[in-house]
């Protein structure tokens, strides 16, 4: 008794294995281990459970979770492209669009199209789920900042404007999410002078 | 504009942080590191989405996934109870309801009563959702054993009737796993005389 539909999906459950091993550049709340991309993506699909309230618009939230859980997959094969890494980002979309390609096409048609289509729903901003998503991809590292004591911030040297640059569209997703993190995890920072204010 | 409700749900979501310390008993695929819990829940919830038509039952996959993100939240206070530590197991369940009051009572009451029946769910296999979540639960290590040689069970010197014990309960959540797994990854490790066949 062979099924083949089956057998092909958990090979690619084999495959998500490799996503524990793709190193974030974000410190988690003890200040000394990286966060990896799984960790990052399961704190964010609980996040929303307990936060899709603060959507700016009525949200799927089986789509926002969705989405979450699987819109860094292609890294498995563009790794992960750091946010403040300008020379990485301009072939970052090209990477990645390979990626998602060679990724997505091991699965069976129908799950191919849907696991595409949430990541391509990301990629494009299209919809309040995408935005939502978007907020909490920005909210859930600032939050990591502030409690691992800004490390990465301080071995970075950020700026404020590059902070701000990130989070430009963070907003559209959640104001509310966005104001919390400006006055409770950016704020602190430029207070203490770890995040140098050169907006001014 | 202090939004204390707000303000609730995110310190809770630095709580969730923890998650991530806490050590599994199965090797990642590259058999080299011990796998955590918010790892394992996101690779679950993953393929809840990818495997979610293999439920002897027909799912709300939106609470499947859900079940699988917090199942194992109880453990940031009661600690991870290995599935063949015989002892720990005795102490289990009263750990974890002490460990579930002192969670969940941190939320706002309307999203401590969600996430805590989400617990109450899974703990008492009462429906569909929670059977195929405690299935994803029992298929996911065997894939890791599968993918990683099988060292901890090599460590362990695991035997088949600890393993068959473990999944005695499998096939309610979903028969075709259950059969997936037993041809796929434990006889393999019976053939190869690294689980020892103590049934016969």
């Amino acid at each position: 008794m062979k099924d083949n539909r089956l057998e092909q999906i958990v090979r690619f459950c084999k495959l998500l294995d490799k996503e524990k091993f793709i190193q974030r550049r974000t410190y988690l709340s003890d200040g000394e281990r990286l966060e990896n991309d799984a960790e990052h993506a399961w704190h964010m699909a609980v996040m929303a459970l307990l936060l899709s309230g603060y959507s700016n618009e009525k949200v799927d939230v089986l789509k926002v979770v969705s989405i979450l859980l699987v819109h860094d997959l292609v890294e498995i094969y563009a790794g992960d492209t750091f946010a403040y890494d300008e020379e990485g980002k301009k072939t970052q979309r090209q990477r990645e669009l390979a990626a998602a390609d060679r990724l997505f096409s091991q699965l069976p048609d129908e799950l191919a199209q849907r696991m595409r289509s949430l990541w391509d729903e990301f990629e494009e901003w299209a919809t309040p789920e995408a935005k939502f998503a978007h907020s909490l991809d920005n909210f859930q590292p600032l939050l990591l900042q502030n409690a691992s004591g800004y490390r990465a911030w301080k071995e970075g040297g950020r700026r404020l404007s590059e902070v701000l640059e990130r989070n430009a569209r963070s907003a559209e997703g959640s104001l509310a999410l966005w104001e919390y993190a400006r006055e409770n995890f950016i704020q602190p920072a430029i207070d203490a002078g770890t995040l140098k204010d050169d907006t001014l």
